[in-house]
């Protein structure tokens, strides 16, 4: 086993399961935190912000400070500004909006913007999508948060924002940039945060086809955990498997 | 050329654009009444009641009876009966849901289901989109009234039907049933008003994607008009052609 100088960590399924923190997680944290090891947690959540999902790691018991969460939200904000972006019809919750307002990039509700971002809204309406695909018919660029097909809701699997993206995708027939994992940007933005190279990291998840396959298209090195979304049988139906699989956090050795 | 016993034709982009009347329109189904030609209309509208559609061909100068008219509505209504579905889950508006009402089938909020329907709402909403993605997941048929990508709105081409179809297809992972044009039940269904065997029939339009995919689908000869959607560089690019294309329904002849 490789001595990692850097780890990037999923949370839910990873470190939580909805508002329950997975107790193996704390220790897993802590021993990251005593032996020096920097740690960023990769979210494909775009509806909060780094401060927020900071508060509810640090009120599960998990160390973790805001400068070490990289959100699909932040990493479309950076990929915004990096593209040259000044303009940009938004749908998302203000967890999305305000990074890119933060990034200097004006939100309007015209469909002559430079880009079209679509995140997760639960506020979400015809006029909203209309508007996104005219944008979109008319030239702006298409972005996307994530392709999660799904989302867990009070009553049970809703539509995640990957959904979303589908319609406007049929409607307009433009495909778009999607941030999240398993995609690269956010990758990519979380591997600058830590600083290392990909080699010196290591990718802490429970989702094959999120957080293990960023791993494998970002060319970082997967540790997978039991204790999320991906069961023993699916996993093994995949034909490249994770560098390490472990059935929860404290089987994992520093050293 | 044929001398066909019965016309099905299509609406926008045949009959009228929007709101205004294709003048050539009105002689022509004035011919049909005059022989005694029985036609009926064909649309994958499901906002609007048979009344409605009628009620506006008559405005514009265009003979036709309710009885005339079949929409999308109308044939999932046909088609949820036929398949025995008691209970129905339907995003949609009241030209959908009525039909399906009168057709004894029980219209309910719950996830426990036969089936879903998904149609064109201009008040969608999150809740609305999760309780079919819950109640197909948990083994409810998954029936579309149509496949338009794109309708026109105020401001440009917003999302149809076909789209938010997409984003319950993607959540779920299963396909639907599509009722509308190009698919074949609602052509089933107004073969079945009209009485004649597909042989003797002709279907009229405008959009080679609908219109003229539907008559190939569903075995009935084509007559393509360049009113509507379409255009001849579009249509040239399509392998298979339509039986018939003319420039507009003035150039047809009726025997």
């Amino acid at each position: 086993m490789k001595n990692y100088k850097g780890y990037l960590i999923d949370l839910d399924g990873t470190m939580y399961r909805g508002n329950e923190v997975i107790p193996e997680a704390i220790p897993f944290v802590n021993q990251l935190a005593q032996r020096n090891i920097p740690y960023v947690f990769v979210t494909n959540n775009s509806t909060k912000s780094t401060q927020e999902v900071a508060e509810k790691l640090n009120q599960l018991g998990i160390q973790a400070d805001y400068n070490q969460i990289v959100t699909s939200s932040m990493a479309t904000a950076k990929y915004l500004q990096d593209q040259s972006v000044k303009s940009c019809y938004c749908i998302g919750q203000s967890g999305l909006k305000e990074p890119i307002r933060e990034h200097g990039i004006q939100l309007t509700d015209s469909t002559d913007v430079d880009a079209v971002v679509v995140g997760l809204d639960r506020d979400i309406n015809y006029d909203k999508l209309a508007t996104a695909c005219i944008a979109i018919r008319k030239g702006a660029r298409f972005i996307s948060t994530n392709r999660d097909h799904a989302i867990p809701t009070e009553a049970g699997m809703g539509p995640g924002n990957g959904a979303f993206t589908a319609l406007v995708q049929t409607s307009t027939q433009q495909n778009p940039v999607f941030i999240g994992k398993p995609d690269t940007i956010i990758m990519k933005e979380a591997l600058d945060v830590l600083g290392f190279p990909k080699e010196d990291v290591l990718m802490v998840g429970d989702n094959y086809q999120t957080d293990i396959q960023s791993g494998f298209n970002a060319g970082v090195d997967t540790l997978f955990v039991h204790t999320g979304v991906t069961s023993k049988e699916e996993l093994a139906a995949f034909e490249e498997q994770p560098t390490y699989i472990i059935e929860n956090l404290l089987e994992w050795t520093f050293e």
